[in-house]
């Protein structure tokens, strides 16, 4: 089955209190070499059918409407193979 | 400044409510041929220095005890471009 990936991430001029959180963590857990790090979403859409031009410009309307604010957000739509997720 | 990210996404067998929440909102606005949607989490680390396998696997063991609980997550690690963000 297809799938399409939509990442929505806050905007680079949006303040990101939960990746200030995570980031701030690290070096109280013995991590060190990150300077920054920003936490967003990740969306895996399983679809019916064939990935079109027309059903990636729907799920970008997708993304736009129901998956990000774009006020604040910015989203990659892209699609992957279905069979790419490792880690443990 | 190189950049690793990390995606965490629900195991196929938990229950991911969220993900359930936008595949039941998608047919109400208007859009169709979507089979399943899972919601996670998508980490953007910026990192000093150049990214060799030995910092690679210290973003997995971050991956495993600070972003992600591998009981219920699986989760991925890779080198991005740190320019590749587009969307609206």
């Amino acid at each position: 089955m297809p799938r399409v990936v939509v990442d929505v991430m806050p905007k680079p001029e949006i303040l990101d209190p939960q990746g200030k959180a995570v980031h701030g963590a690290l070096p109280r857990l013995g991590f060190s070499g990150v300077t920054d790090v920003r936490q967003g979403k990740r969306f895996e859409l399983e679809l019916d059918g064939e990935i079109t031009d027309e059903v990636l410009a729907e799920v970008e309307k997708m993304a736009e409407t129901l998956l990000s604010n774009p006020v604040i957000e910015n989203y990659t739509v892209r699609v992957e193979a279905p069979s790419d997720e490792v880690g443990a």
